[in-house]
């Protein structure tokens, strides 16, 4: 085994090296924890274990900061003993959002590009301490984080004291492909000098005042893997309309085979439309997104992808196996960059991306629900759909057209929730068809997203809702009284299916 | 009279000058036209209306984008005639509303700031007819816009043919206003270097291909005034309310009393606002805006303006006499850009801007209508709203709490029609109160919504709603089936006052 004390290169933290237990002692009641941590990626995992341990016997509540969803069951544990007060800005474990939705903690759903600026504007409570996985620390001082870079940045750099968990299971070779760079205040900022993906502006690692490193841990665990499910028929025919799609945009001059910079959200449909690309003749793509899934890897095997910027790699067990020993391989073709980077609506814009987000349920007009099941229960949390769906050059949702055996239609009279509005929704992609919705008014674009997208079972039922709207005019007409009413049958009787309630 | 072709300083183009009704023969049926014009200022007047008058004796559809809403009854003559397919990307006429509502056109409510994106990438209809107000064509062909910027540089740019107005009647010394900036093709694009609203970045002038412009029209008459209502006691409250928000920043050190560059919608409220900043202790203040109202040059005359940056300049009558002979005396204080610039969310998170946007009414979560009344009806249209409340430092809404009477409750359980959601809203005020909604989950914002905001005739309503709604449970609790019962009730019953309806 490797001398452990290599990875703290600045022999000053060599006595600052603790137990796990020891560093999450000093955490006390009502205090607030900045986590590394992206979809699974890169979270601290030892010291968040231990303080779970100590709350199963003492009072303790926090709030608890991270860049998106952890893994390590380090969500569920904390929702399990009751340790949170706050939680912000994601989340996708399913016991927490089962307390999330009983009310047993506050869950603050943001876009994840904006943590970072609520942090430097001090809106929210100040962080205590920062928990931080991490590759090494350099001799000089810098912070090299693992798989994911998240808020790690923000919250070391704005946390009263700094917690480092070195993971000797992440694979070193990660050190050299993050870009860490600092904005600054807003109002004292100058333009983020990101043009295209492979643009290179910071440090390669975060610049921290070494006084406030209070301790240091070492862990040897892995990350959680993705439970992405493999491509389905249905998520296959929705990537192959999505391409029918991108191959009108290049027939009607406004793409080349290059496409443009494509971002797409996490889970099981994103990978696979992802996936469908392996398929096409589009080639020589750039890929600028939040995390990169499994097949974005493919995507580079395959000489598709020529470069890939993330915050966070979040990848199944057997894709860690074949990518983690052979970064090599993708060193030049590879950055992780802070959240607010990654996501950010200024380089998102310039670049204009293609943005490829998944809803859970969208309207006649267009409007998307990306969080609320039945507009009232978090699923997991708004997530970059918002930084990038508003932003891109094209802004494209992909679902299913039903759920649940059919009981659920994903098109609805009148979307429950609102994330995103009709104005960043470009393109909606079920394994019907797609609706390219640009330039259309209401009118025009229920009848199509009707005509293209819905299911079989619901054409007609939707179309029927359309019509008696229609009678009430508008510029996007609705019954008010009938709008919510597939949610509230859902509710009540198990389906959404109109003729199964009227017999 | 002066020499009317000094305005016209390239030799080759005094040939072009020809009538209104001339230069409206051109234009055939089925066209699309980039019109000048944004919010009554700057907006092409003469052609658009002997365009209006062929259409009363003839078969003629077009599609109409202009920047925003016209003055000079111009969307109130084309609505009457018939003359619209589509229409993009506001509007604010009475007739043109109500034949929208009725739909009679397609309307398109988008961002302000994306329009010119969709020109560019060629996703709308190709122009075929771009027609520009301006001051005077300079020597080397740049077009001089007038009150305003709007989309014209990228009408002008993309259009097959333009047709130039030169209004006599605009004050010439708006020449050396403008900033005009055209930061390329998304993907192509570099950063734009605005730090700060005065910094300049481009020319003077529309650069424009000579060639292309095929006719130059004389005018001679003012623009529309615009129709702000004085202040009144709600307003002020609002505004003291607001101002009440400020001094809270400033005592947490979280702004100065320099505060932040300020954004302010258009309207009677938003002027009211603004003009409450005359009695504050703030000073030094900047203004990064869409719009600049009447209250605006009243800061500046009582020096706690320094600096005034927008694409339009809208006044009340008695203002357009103060302001528009004395002109020099802003020159160095103020910059006219293009919309894309003034919205533009690169700028305005760099900036960091406190953005002052007018609701219709929002829900007890914090989501915002700004657009549908009763969620079917349009009213103007999003505007600049989105581009500002999405990007800002502090994305404020205010609105009056009651309307028509008391007869509506602008907080209500479930807005009928979501532009803003509730991450982009932080502070909502009303002549009631203002509530901080930044880092609160939505139990919490619901509280202090009906707590602060809400009028004490709904108060108790709305927490009957929200008490019932928590016994369903969620992140978002709801009664599903009551949640837009406020909205159907008025539609019926003329009141959402719930002790009427239950006599």
């Amino acid at each position: 085994m490797e001398n452990v004390f290599n990875r703290i290169r600045n022999q000053r933290l060599h006595e600052k090296v603790v137990s796990a237990e020891e560093a999450a002692s000093w955490i006390k009641n009502g205090m607030t924890l900045g986590l590394s941590g992206f979809t699974r990626a890169g979270d601290a995992k030892a010291v968040p274990m231990a303080l779970a341990e100590r709350a199963k016997s003492e009072k303790l509540k926090v709030n608890v900061y991270t860049g998106a969803s952890l893994g390590s069951d380090i969500d569920k544990l904390f929702a399990e003993v009751g340790l949170l007060h706050k939680r912000l800005p994601f989340q996708a474990d399913p016991t927490m959002r089962r307390k999330i939705n009983q009310g047993e903690f506050y869950f603050i759903d943001q876009h994840l590009s904006k943590t970072s600026e609520m942090v430097r504007a001090q809106v929210l409570e100040p962080i205590d301490f920062a928990i931080v996985e991490a590759i090494a620390i350099t001799e000089d001082g810098m912070i090299i984080p693992t798989t994911s870079v998240g808020n790690s940045m923000v919250f070391a750099q704005h946390a009263r004291s700094i917690i480092v968990e070195i993971n000797l299971a992440q694979p070193q070779s990660l050190e050299g492909l993050h870009d860490l760079y600092e904005p600054g205040k807003q109002g004292e900022r100058t333009p983020i000098p990101i043009s295209r993906p492979d643009d290179r502006i910071g440090t390669l690692g975060i610049p921290v005042d070494m006084s406030k490193v209070r301790g240091i841990v070492f862990t040897n665990q892995t990350d959680s893997p993705s439970t992405i499910t493999a491509p389905d028929k249905d998520t296959e025919t929705i990537a192959r309309h999505l391409i029918a799609f991108l191959r009108q945009e290049v027939r009607a001059g406004r793409l080349t085979n290059r496409l443009a910079p494509l971002q797409s959200g996490i889970g099981s449909v994103s990978n696979a439309v992802f996936h469908g690309l392996l398929q096409s003749e589009f080639t020589d793509l750039e890929v600028y997104s939040e995390v990169l899934q499994d097949a974005v890897f493919d995507l580079m095997d395959a000489g598709k992808v020529r470069f890939a910027s993330c915050c966070s790699i979040t990848l199944s067990a057997p894709k860690m196996e074949q990518v983690f020993p052979n970064l090599e391989k993708y060193r030049d073709r590879l950055i992780l960059r802070p959240q607010e980077l990654s996501n950010h609506p200024e380089v998102i814009r310039r670049m204009g991306l293609i943005a490829i987000n998944t809803a859970l349920e969208f309207d006649i007009y267009g409007n998307v629900n990306s969080t609320h099941v039945l507009g009232t229960q978090m699923m997991n949390g708004i997530g970059g759909s918002g930084d990038f769906a508003r932003n891109a050059r094209i802004s494209v949702f992909v679902t299913k057209s039903i759920a649940k055996d059919g009981n659920i239609s994903s098109i609805v009279p009148f979307v429950s929730h609102v994330d995103h509005t009709e104005h960043d929704v470009d393109v909606v992609v079920t394994e019907q068809g797609y609706a390219d919705l640009r330039g259309l008014a209401p009118r025009e674009r229920a009848e199509l997203i009707i005509d293209r997208c819905a299911h079989p079972l619901y054409r007609e039922a939707l179309l029927d809702y359309y019509k008696e709207a229609l009678t009430r005019g508008g510029q996007t007409p609705h019954v008010l009284e009938k709008a919510l009413s597939w949610h509230s049958n859902y509710k009540q009787s198990g389906t959404m299916l109109q003729k199964v309630l009227s017999l």
